[in-house]
């Protein structure tokens, strides 16, 4: 089997986009974000929206796909954290 | 100004990288990582990993550096994570 650069690549991006997976069922099955960072979450989840914008201005189905997934799962990570900040449920 | 599709990839990869700044100050300050997913930071972490392992192969700068970055801040985060697991301290 020959590893190139590219197949890296594509595995990495497969394991960075799918590991917040994980992390949204954990969230949402417990509803608790005591440990998770307000401005982590804020922060990241607008950076993947702007890695969508830049996806599609380049018209590339891999970064659009990737970063659609990978914002839905961080905004809805974002939106317990939120909830639970302002209820003062933490 | 002049906003190109370069400038908004450029953005977005700061705002991805910095994110997990104030993650990895708030579990270093807090030790707490209760709601944290171990899985999620397994994984991101090896696929951080492996964005640095591609981005060596390129001799990337870009890619190196915000990387590496995160694969310091990510790995303090996890090996909080895996200390709690492992001493059962949640």
């Amino acid at each position: 089997m020959n590893i190139t650069p590219e197949t890296i690549g594509y595995i990495a991006a497969l394991l960075t986009t799918s590991s917040f997976l994980p992390q949204a069922v954990k969230t949402i099955r417990t509803r608790d974000t005591h440990s998770l960072s307000l401005g982590m979450y804020g922060i990241f989840t607008l950076g993947v929206f702007l890695w969508l914008v830049y996806g599609i201005c380049l018209a590339d189905k891999a970064i659009i796909f990737a970063n659609a997934v990978t914002f839905v799962l961080a905004g809805a990570i974002l939106s317990y954290k939120i909830y639970n900040t302002l209820c003062s449920k933490e």
